[in-house]
């Protein structure tokens, strides 16, 4: 038999104890597709709930170049030494069948795959947002009763993806790199607005000029933005992971963030806000999903009829709902 | 007999002839929110479609201070004296009864409600944005079978309207102001991001210097959001309504833009796309109300569970709908 099954009690146990092979497990439970894996992975996560929320919830994003696993390992490793235990998860909805997978490859974590207050688990393969999201909040949850302060959860810059990390994390921290350019290349519109703190990334050697004229045009820009739910106005910081400057002042600045979050009521605030955000989140995406398979062919010939100009959205729209409380009725 | 009632095929006609107490009352059928008078509204909208779509929709957004009426009055009254015929409507989902309606006060438009060539329209009364944004779409299909060449939708700068006004517009015109410290004190976050044009408006007499300011400003600003669908840069022109300067160019920069976009098939693709947006909106919008009316008591208890830290909010999602799917069945 290649895999060992667990009852949820009892991985509910060792995990409590830390045991990593037990998260390991645990985790692949909850993202397991198999119908009969549905009940045992909602008890588990019930189970753990009560002992979770008590870490920090960071994410944190990028694009592909700006050195995101670079800078995890040494800002985590610099983590791990001031004594925080620091789960790295990642959300990375284009990873298919984990190839590409932006922690597939456990090798770009060089430090801290061999440190033992780190745990790495790579993204979970699936082809919706939704699917992947929900598997990485529950993943925290489980992370969380294990005993983990910090966890980081990453993600490549490709749009809705980094909506879904920021509603599931209390600070949301976006790496830029100097020069190429216009900075903000690459970067989709509307995520630095995300952000509760930039890291100008690779700030280092040659680059140090381009790395501080990058940091005053960031301050310049998220001026632009001078609304914010949580009231604070963003730091830009320089990093580098390579000589390991800028990662306490990173730390710092985020624990003094968090620590303003906290008195001002936001932190507590965001976090209900969250869970309200996935129960709507998930209902709606279950509900579509459910009237799409039950009345695709009306959806698809209503649809075709509104492109075509032959009637309004809103009339077919309104003819879907009767054929959908119609069948309800009968 | 305080309303005369008339049958859509009546209404039609004399809307098709141009006919305006007509369009009034046709526009007043759409809007009115009693169960009769849904059927002959869908009828009278039905028979109108295949004669809309021939118009230039205009989005236009700033906030209260940007002069908003005052450029519509004088823009208006360029577009009529160059030949065109307009139909001017807005949506503002906080109106309410009317009371502080944008367009309730027509004579902030003295020369356009005196225009024989220009239909002016209150925003409608509403209490949701999906009902206004409705309402707004289905006149802008009755305005085109009367024969409008340019609908002009203004919405007043408060968030989430302005995304519906451009998800029903051709060309999103935000109209800025010059000075007032930083220059999108009072902008919602994301609005800049959706205008296709930037008017500098009150650029006159002492004002210029500033005005010139503010464009370069945006300029620089506008840089920083480089992706966007239409693959047009957005343009930033400076315009007076009091000196009646810069109205024509802006006139000749939309009339370019949309040749631009018919040329490279963003005009279209955008229409389709605007289509199917509504009618995706429109059933989700529904059926998140018919769930919220059947389960109301089961969401709100499942909600305070999952904001108490009880259950997740994936599994309360779940367990509604198991309620929702075996209320179904049953």
């Amino acid at each position: 038999m290649e895999r060992k099954t667990h009852s949820p009690d009892e991985l509910f146990v060792r995990l409590r104890q830390g045991d990593r092979v037990a998260l390991g497990r645990a985790i692949t439970l909850i993202e397991s597709t198999r119908s009969i894996d549905r009940q045992p992975a909602t008890e588990l996560i019930e189970a753990c709930l009560p002992y979770s929320g008590n870490s920090i919830r960071l994410g944190i994003s990028g694009t592909p170049g700006a050195g995101k696993s670079t800078f995890i390992d040494a800002f985590g490793t610099m983590l791990t030494a001031r004594g925080h235990s620091i789960a790295v998860l990642a959300i990375d909805p284009s990873s298919g069948v984990h190839h590409g997978s932006i922690l597939g490859d456990k090798t770009r974590m060089d430090n801290l795959s061999r440190d033992p207050k780190a745990y790495i688990r790579p993204s979970p393969a699936g082809s919706s947002l939704g699917g992947v999201a929900r598997k990485t909040r529950e993943t925290i949850v489980l992370c969380e009763a294990a005993g983990f302060s910090q966890i980081l959860v990453e993600t490549v810059g490709v749009g809705q993806s980094e909506t879904a990390v920021q509603a599931m994390t209390d600070l949301f921290v976006l790496l830029l790199i100097p020069g190429a350019g216009d900075e903000l290349q690459g970067i989709k519109r509307g995520i630095v607005e995300l952000a509760d703190l930039v890291i100008i990334h690779k700030a280092d050697g040659d680059r140090m000029a381009l790395a501080r004229e990058a940091q005053m045009h960031y301050q310049r820009a998220l001026h632009l933005y001078p609304e914010r739910s949580s009231g604070q106005s963003v730091p830009v910081l320089l990093a580098s992971s390579i000589e390991q400057t800028g990662l306490v002042q990173v730390e710092e600045t985020i624990q003094n963030i968090i620590s303003i979050f906290k008195e001002n009521g936001h932190f507590q605030a965001q976090r209900k806000d969250q869970s309200g955000f996935w129960l709507r989140e998930s209902l709606m995406d279950q509900l579509s999903t459910w009237v799409f398979s039950r009345h695709r062919e009306d959806y698809k010939q209503l649809e075709a009829d509104v492109l075509n100009g032959k009637t309004s959205p809103f009339s077919a729209a309104d003819e879907l709902m009767r054929k959908i409380t119609g069948s309800k009725a009968d």
